[in-house]
């Protein structure tokens, strides 16, 4: 299969190359990701600005397009402009850190798969629960067998896949847990501080997680130790306030 | 009530401004927003750079925050920070552009309520489907009405509305309906120039649109004349998908 790889950590990123090795043993695998880290840009495009695409040989180990813009953009552009032919598959990933529960709506990684699939593609986000793993085992092992399944079966218009890796070796994952998109928030605060020039400044902090008490959420099953599948889609309409909105007079 | 007041164009634009003269009439308006331009930043929070926040007078006719961040930045920093009290609602808007169908996932407006409903209180994003409106009326009548309906029934948690105002003055309009987020994409692709130090950039364009021929979708209610309410949440599973992938052999 073609497919397009990308990611929200930057090209030079770990995760990135783990999955290009992965994937390009049995794929053709062309790599467009932003050039620095875009982490938390959730679905960002660049609008106000041109992008830039420079050719880069990544470490040695790949040629990319490096983009000077958010995963989304890169998704985007690839397809519209930078590729041949349109990819079987769009994988994005693997992202440093979960995107899991409500915390997917900031993540550039899983959006990178919703462009993906809004462009008609089918799309996986990756994803692991560490920010400084040292076993991607589980990942390169789980995400080429995904990637054969879902170019075997496809998936639905628009849906695409948001799959998040225990930070364990693949004999320590106790399997995979079909899951949907959990409540679990971080919780924030902001650490005020003074510069040098006697201005304010504010960091945004995640200090505490608030667990999810659902076992079938994303995080309950990184918290068991499986990989959590979680389809996803774009549709954000609340279908159950529908008909409770109806009856205001507005 | 009190609310906080905020939008993706920026502290400067004239839809805030709208806003803030009609719902400080009746309310404690607290505004929070982007010291520039954010447009299409979607639910990109602020994370690998610090926030400055700078009291401005905006031309005389408020004084609000003025924030080196993002819509949703502006709404996690206010209630985390920067008031004394958490607003009885957040409003985020006029923006300039209709937010429907696919483009929704986008839009800084509209993640600037979603972000207000994940912290637990009732979130408005208002757009008016024009570039360079000239009349606001129709908003400036719906929108106060909205807001006190609003303070009386609340929402369920986790969900706003995304509201959207035809290009029409108040008596043109032809009523209000409520929607579901729509297919409408709009057709995108990229312009390709060289810059003078012989360098390639692209520019994304949005030219044609889609039609959706859905009479129920939020874009058919404004080319209807009508002013669009869907309510959204931030849940993006595909629930349908869910029973089919309990099938696949993971």
């Amino acid at each position: 299969m073609r497919i397009l790889l990308t990611n929200d950590d930057g090209i030079y990123a770990k995760g990135i190359e783990v999955l290009y090795t992965a994937l390009s043993k049995e794929h053709e695998v062309t790599v467009v990701a932003p050039e620095t880290e875009q982490s938390a840009v959730g679905h960002a495009i660049t609008w106000l600005n041109p992008l830039r695409v420079n050719l880069v040989n990544r470490n040695g180990s790949f040629f990319g397009y490096a983009l000077t813009g958010t995963p989304a953009d890169c998704v985007k552009i690839a397809i519209n402009e930078l590729l041949d032919q349109i990819p079987h598959l769009v994988v994005s990933g693997i992202n440093l850190g979960a995107n899991v529960g409500v915390n997917v709506i900031y993540s550039g990684t899983v959006s990178a798969a919703t462009e993906g699939a809004v462009l008609g593609i089918p799309s996986i986000a990756v994803s692991i629960d560490a920010f400084e793993p040292t076993d991607f085992s589980a990942a390169e092992k789980f995400i080429p067998k995904l990637v054969n399944m879902v170019g075997e079966r496809s998936l639905p218009p628009g849906v695409s896949l948001n799959v998040n890796i225990p930070n364990l070796s693949a004999p320590e994952v106790r399997g995979v847990r079909v899951t949907h998109q959990g409540r679990m928030k971080s919780l924030e605060r902001y650490d005020r501080r003074i510069d040098p020039r006697n201005h304010i400044y504010y960091w945004l902090c995640n200090s505490l997680i608030e667990k999810d008490a659902d076992p079938s959420a994303d995080s309950s099953a990184l918290a068991d130790g499986f990989i959590s599948v979680t389809p996803i889609q774009h549709d954000l309409t609340s279908y159950p306030m529908l008909d409770g909105l109806k009856g205001w007079d507005l």
